[in-house]
This record gives C-alpha cells, sequence and structure tokens, in this order.
C-alpha cells in the first residue's frame, strides 16, 4: 500500500469512529423518543451529553485538520474528496466556536426545551423569555463567528441549507404568498365547502397500523432496514444506511393523522435507505439538506399521498381497513374532505395550501430579531398581527401561537425555511418526474416502486455527495423557482373548490 | 477543595466516562435483541466492537492506573475505596491480556457465535469443533496469565463467582446429587403421576402478556425504570439503576415459558433496580456475581413462583386471564402439573429438581478440558455418557446434547456452576428470609412488597459493596450451605409426590 492508500485508510477509521459515535448518538435519541422508561431520561442525558461531546472533539480534532490538510488536494477518489470537504466544513465551522461557549450553548439548549415546554403548556411567554434571549444572543454571536456576507441571518440558513440566502428567500416567498393570498380569496368565495367530518369515525390504531405499513411496503420503505412506532411527535432517524427508523402517531378519531404522517416519514426514510453503500461510514451518507430531505416527505404526503390518482386507487384498500362508516362516503367527497382548507393556528395541523404562509410568519419574525430589528419581549404581539395578516386569524393564546414550536428552544434559528424551500424543491422535481415517469399511472397500477427508482437514481443515492443547489440544477436544468408550486397548488385547488 | 477532594472528583469524571460507554453498550445489546431491523446488525456490530475496545482502554489505562496508586490507600470514603479495588482487580486481570491477544480473542467469540448457531441447527459438532478448541486454548493461556492456587479451573471461576473454587463445588456437589438422586428414585416409584397436558391450552399472546405484567407489578419491579418486551431468548438488561428492562417469551401453548420467565428476570430486574443510588455511576452499581444475580431470579422463579402458597393466592386471578378450560382444573392438580419432575435433554426446560444436574455435567465436563484431562474431540460421548448416568437419558443427536447452550461458543468457560451456586444460595437466603418475614402471609395477601424489601435491605442496596461470599455470611451467618437446597427440594417434592 502506498502513503497515499495508508493516509486515505486512516482517515476512513477516523471517519468509521466519528460515525459509531453518531449511530449511538442516533439510538439513544431514538430510545429516548419512543421506548425509555421514564426514570431513565436523566441518566442518558448525561450519556448523549458525553457522547456529543466526543464527537464534537473528533470533528474539531487536530488529527483531523492533519487529513483535511494532507488529503485536500491529494486524492483522486471522489468520495474521499468530498469526504473531506465535508469535515473541513464542519472543522471550520466548530472551531470558530470556543469550546467553552459551546459547552454552555448545549445546556442552555437543554435547560431551554424544559423551560419552553413548561411555558407552552401555561400558556406563559414570560417564563421562556429570558431563554430566548440567550438562545438568541448566541446565535447572533456564532452568526459573526462563522461569517456572511450580506446578511447576519445568512450565516443561520447556512447551518440548515447552504447556498439559500435571505436574497433567495425574499424573491421567491412574495411570488408564493401572492398566488396562495389569491387563490385562498376564491376558496373562500367558493361556494363548494367540502365536509371533513365524515373523517372523523372511530379507527382503531391497529387497522390504521396495518394499513399505514401497507402503504409504506408500496412506496418501497424497506422492513428489512427499518421499522415503524408509535410516538407523540412522530420522526424520521437514521442510525445508518441499513437502519432508518420511523414513527407516527394513532388519533382514533382521526386516521389523516397517522396515515399522511406515516407517508411523510417514509418519505424520508426513503432517501435515507436509498443513499449509496459507497458513502456508508462517511460523514457523506445522509440527506444533503433539511430542505432536500423536507422535499421528500411533503412529496410523498401531499403530491402522492394527497393526490386524486392515489386514492383514485388506493380507496378501496383503504377501506378494508377503515371503519364501515367509509362505505357510505364517495371517493370525491372523501378527496376533497382531505384536502379541505382550512387557517389553523398550528403549524403542523395546517393544509397544504396554507402550509407555506406559517412558514413566511417565522421567516420574517426570525430575520428581524437575528438583525437585532426587534426584541425577544416583541414577539407575542408581532407573531399575532402576522397570523391576522397572513392567515386572518388570531391564536387565543401564546400557546397557540407563537410558543407552538419546538424549534427556537432548542435554538435553532433558521431551520424554518427548509420547510417551505423543501415544498418548493418537492414541485420542481414533480414537475421533471412527471415529464419522466408516467406518474398517474404508475400510482393506478400500484407501482410506486418506479416513482421511488426515479427519487433513487437522481436524488437519494447521492447522499451529501452534491449540494442542494446542486443536486435542484442537475435534476431540473434550473435554479430555486417557486412557479412550480404555484402551478401546483393553482391546479390542484382550482379543481377540487371548482374555483 | 482539597487535593484529595479533587482527585476523588477527576476519578469519578472518569468512572462516569466509563459507565457512559456501559450504558451505551447495553442500549445496542438489547436493541439487537430486542428491535434491531435485520439488515442494521452488520453495522451495529463494528460500532459495539468501537464501543467495547473504547471502555477497555479506560479500565486499562495510564490515567486509570494513577487513580487506583493514589486512591487505593489514601481514601476515608468508602465506595471510592471499593470501586478503587473494583478498578484494580479490572486493570491488573484486563492488562495480564496482551491487547493483541485479546482482540483476537474477541474477534474469535463473534465468529464462534456464528458457527455454533449453524453447528446446533445442522446438530454438527465438528462444525463447531475446531472453534471451540481455540476458545479452550484461549481461555486456558488466559488463566494461566491470571493466575490460581490449586486448580486452573478456578482462575476461570473466579470471573462469575469469586472466592468459589473447585475445592468449594467439589465439596458441595456431590451432596446435593445423591439427594436429588435418591429423590428421583422415590418420584420415580411413587404411584402420582402429575398431568402436565392439562397446562396446554391455547392462552393468547395478550393476556399472558397483561397476567405476566400484574405479577411484575405485585412483586415490585417498577415500570417507570424499566419495561417488557419479547425475545426468543428472555434476558434481562441493566442501562442503569433507572432503566433495567426485562424480555419474555410468549409459547401460546404453554403459558409456563411466559409467566416463569417474566418471573425469573424480573427477580433479576429488581436485584438492579433496588441497588443504592449511592452507587451509581460507578462499577459497584450492578449485582455482585452471577451466583448471587442467580440466587435472585431463582428465589422468585421457584422459591415463591412455583410455591403452593403462591397459587393458592393467585390461582383466581390468573384464571381471569387464563383460558376457560382452567376452570375446570382444581388448585392442587394445577400445581402438581407446573411442579412435575421428569428428566429433560435441555437444561433450560428441566423442572426444579433436576436443574442441577444438568450444571453438574456440564462443570465436570468443563474442569476436565480446561485442565487438559480430555480433547474437544471427547465431548459428545462424554456428554451423552454423563446424561445416561445421571439423568437415565441420551440425547438423539448433539442439538439436544452438548450443543444446546451459547456459553462455549462465547467462550463463557466457568459460567455454568453459577446457576447451581445461585439455587444454593437462595435455598439459604430463604432460610435466613422466612425466619424474619411471614413469607406464606405476605404472599397470601398479596403483599409480595415485604419480601422485595428484606431482600432489598438484605441483598440489592448493596451491589458490588459485598462480595458474594460475603453477602452470604453477612445474610446467613454461615458459609454456603448446600444442606438448605436439599431440605427445600426433599420437602417440596415429599409433599407433591407424597412420598
Amino acid at each position: 500500500m502506498g502513503n497515499k492508500e495508508l493516509l486515505e485508510k486512516d482517515f476512513k477509521n477516523l471517519l468509521s469512529e466519528l460515525n459509531s459515535y453518531k449511530e449511538m448518538l442516533a439510538l439513544a435519541q431514538w430510545d429516548m423518543r419512543t421506548k425509555i422508561p421514564k426514570k431513565g431520561v436523566e441518566q442518558r442525558s448525561e450519556v448523549v451529553g458525553f457522547l456529543a461531546e466526543k464527537a464534537h472533539q473528533l470533528e474539531t480534532s487536530e488529527k483531523m485538520k492533519y487529513f483535511i490538510d494532507m488529503l485536500k488536494e491529494d486524492t483522486e477518489n471522489e468520495i474521499i474528496k468530498k469526504a473531506v470537504l465535508e469535515c473541513e466544513e464542519n472543522y471550520i465551522r466548530n472551531s470558530k466556536i470556543p469550546l467553552d461557549e459551546y459547552k454552555n450553548y448545549v445546556m442552555l439548549q437543554s435547560k431551554s426545551e424544559a423551560v419552553w415546554q413548561e411555558a407552552r403548556e401555561k400558556a406563559n411567554f414570560a417564563l421562556f423569555q429570558p431563554y430566548l434571549e440567550r438562545l438568541v444572543e448566541y446565535n447572533q454571536r456564532f452568526a459573526t463567528y462563522w461569517g456572511y456576507e450580506d446578511h447576519i441571518y445568512d450565516a443561520l440558513l447556512h447551518n440548515f441549507e447552504p447556498g439559500i440566502t435571505t436574497e433567495t428567500l425574499d424573491r421567491v416567498f412574495p411570488d408564493l404568498r401572492q398566488a396562495i393570498s389569491s387563490l385562498l380569496t376564491k376558496i373562500n368565495e367558493s361556494s363548494l365547502k367540502p365536509d371533513s367530518s365524515i373523517l372523523q369515525s372511530h379507527f382503531p390504531k391497529t387497522d390504521q397500523e396495518e394499513f399505514s405499513k401497507e402503504i409504506l411496503n408500496r412506496m418501497g420503505y424497506d422492513f428489512s432496514s427499518g421499522r415503524l412506532d408509535e410516538t407523540i411527535h412522530p420522526f424520521a432517524i437514521s442510525l445508518n444506511l441499513n437502519d432508518v427508523r420511523i414513527t407516527t402517531r394513532y388519533d382514533e378519531s382521526d386516521f389523516r393523522t397517522a396515515i399522511f404522517g406515516t407517508i411523510h416519514e417514509g418519505g424520508h426514510a426513503l432517501y435515507e435507505q436509498n443513499i449509496s453503500e459507497k458513502l456508508a461510514s462517511t460523514p457523506l451518507a445522509t440527506g444533503t439538506s433539511m430542505g432536500i430531505h423536507e422535499s421528500q416527505s411533503l412529496f410523498w404526503e401531499n403530491f402522492i399521498g394527497r393526490s386524486k390518482a392515489f386514492w383514485s386507487s388506493h380507496y378501496e384498500l383503504f377501506k378494508k381497513f377503515a371503519p364501515t362508516s367509509f362505505q357510505q362516503v364517495p371517493l370525491n367527497e372523501f378527496y376533497q374532505a382531505i384536502n379541505e382548507v382550512k387557517a389553523s393556528f398550528i403549524r403542523i395541523e395546517a393544509d397544504e395550501l396554507t402550509y407555506p404562509l406559517h412558514i413566511m410568519i417565522r421567516y420574517e419574525l426570525e430575520k428581524l430579531l437575528i438583525n437585532g430589528d426587534i426584541k425577544v419581549s416583541d414577539l407575542p404581539n408581532l407573531w399575532n398581527e402576522k397570523m391576522q395578516d397572513y392567515l386572518g386569524i388570531k391564536p387565543p393564546t401564546d400557546r397557540e401561537g407563537v410558543l407552538q414550536d419546538i424549534h427556537w428552544a432548542g435554538g435553532d434559528f433558521g431551520y424554518f425555511p427548509s420547510y417551505a424551500l423543501g415544498y418548493m424543491y418537492a414541485a420542481q422535481f414533480n414537475h421533471i418526474l412527471s415529464r419522466e415517469v408516467n406518474v398517474k399511472e404508475a400510482i393506478s397500477t400500484g407501482n410506486l416502486g418506479s416513482i421511488k427508482h426515479w427519487l433513487t437514481q437522481n436524488i437519494h443515492q447521492y447522499g451529501k455527495m452534491k449540494k442542494p443547489l446542486q443536486l435542484i440544477e442537475d435534476v431540473t436544468q434550473e435554479k430555486l423557482n417557486p412557479v412550480y408550486l404555484i402551478n401546483y397548488l393553482t391546479q390542484k385547488y382550482t379543481d377540487i373548490y371548482r374555483l
């Protein structure tokens, strides 16, 4: 073995060590959310803290720096080259934060989540305010350490969606907002009013679970590389490429929670399960960004799962698992009901059309906050004003308003835009997919595999080998363009509401 | 803080690091046995290997040696003192084995388990023989590294039951064997023949699970610090004092597997759940030996779970969960049936009386093997001869014979005697318990808590603060004495079989 081969081998060993910590962190997290007994949590939190520190130490170690310097310009192996770049980015970003500050921040995060939980339960923003103020300060400081060109918020966006800036968002969001608003006005004027009460009949958990599993199988989710469990907050998590687990929530009085939740998380899981094995045990073996990840989950949930084609060919199957009351519900009424548009206080309960408005509200507030244009104490009022402005409703308390999401309590500023970006990406991918695959036929013949295959070929297999913007351009031959989502929504709701 | 306090604090931090690795190893193992998807196993094995190496490195590190040297003679803190001694023992034992040999041995173990599995399935001892030969060689060499006074096998016994030697076993086993043989002869001559076919009616899994959970609750197993899952091979595992999980196996045609299995594992779990919180995050926060652990599981399974007092007061409860056929089975016939004596090829299916004979066979063979008096290739024949001699039956193939247990494939020589020791310990503890607590009354009033309380006060709380022999003497005021088990078995089976 030559010197370079030896070096590459040693580098791979270091990556594999890092990966071991990350697999254990993922397992610990999965267990804490699904199986851990109540009293085991305290000690486990310490263990997780220890593992996270170990991983962080490796990522910023002298050893890591050495491999980056030695291999950066001097490897012909494309995977190693990209892995080195990924490690370098992490190294630079992590090294810019003094270790003491990092540790204090991690402790603040974990405390803040508990305080947020209490504040939300009591609908008492004042409890959470001092913590949120410190979290904002940290994020402002980190953003300064990391650096940015135009807007301080760009430094935070970069953590979740590299390449996307406030400039991009300020370009695409207004068009999207206007299109949605105009659709909303027409929908409100429409005489057609879907009746979603027909969906609310008692649907036993075990039957929902069986139907969910059947759909996951048809999507191509591999149960020998994953499993489905039950949690209050559904999620997907990858332990390694051959162990990608999802969870869902069952509401026996409303099956939509479980079915669409399962399809959504299944979309995330398909992404992780179908990354090329060649990337295993490297930092490239995961989704390339939050936005691209969300494009996969939203694609399956909305573009497939809430489509007419899907229910035309799966409604009979559904009725085999569903309560008998559905026998009396015609397909068309069912389809309209699951696509009812109705302004909601809660983001995760929002319909397909109004969902992006929730994201825009958060984005605008975050940007102002991080830029120092508004204070944390201004948030509750501004939130309510924006809800009124965008959605025409005002939350009764901060529980249904500014306190509803956990993200800020975890210090995740710059995360929310990924949800709307993912939605636009999904529409843009869907546009190309529909040209290359006969989607309707694939769905109606139950051959969802051909859709999964296209996604794997064009998106999944690459993991982090391609950055999100490169991926979008490679697949769609253009940059992020909101027009595809606008067209999709216009077409879908014009049809449903006969606009 | 003085120098000594600082030193103790740093030592505790090291122990807590070590504990983090061990908690993660336990979680990984639990997950691999209960939840992991099939294809996730390969990568996980690497992660487990990595974590085990990390823990081993810490246990044999210069840093560990430093704390041992500095604190051994110079601490007034009783817990730290014992923790140092425990670490020193591990340090010395682990350091005596060259790292290369250790690694090769770990790899051999993991390979051997897979080969053993195949060999057992195919009832083909020859497949397994070369691996077993190497495992025996390693164990002989390790025993030499570790050292011993009289018998090489003592060095291996020490790993599982410190203080117990071949001399002890050779003193107690013959008496026990003779007592059992004499009881067996009488039982075979007795006209009373329990009818265990009355137990075999279809008992749905969910009902068995509910009854099992009810009994666990009554035993005092804390579900907020644990959980019950299903596996083919039941086990108990402690992640930390507040997270002690158990599993059981459900056989819908024979409830005994699940019920007695659950009580058995519940006994192990009660031990771990009730260790003093003061020992948390030290190597003392676990059961003191395999034998003492087995004394707790066997105590609950046999002395409580198969007792007349237990079923007199729980049979009505049982019938609420059981198939209706049990309504026709009188308590006495039920009690006789669950205590039927019948020679069995398989150790884990053996009845209470013949169980120790299975252990003696393995002990005698292991001793000869490690001492070099017999060869691995002699095992199948010798096994069958001893089965004939001790139990009067001969296994049809090696699958039901020498290949039945996994222990040797994992290199665990010296482990089996713990099972019989645990049984004798249990009887000896039970003798004192019965003097200090009105056990029959406690059982009949459903107050198993007073039994758990006694076990916690006398045994559980100490964790590894007391070595097994010290514990036995402190609780029973004498050394290991097989007479209590002999008396218990004699009394029980004289009553059941009207001898």
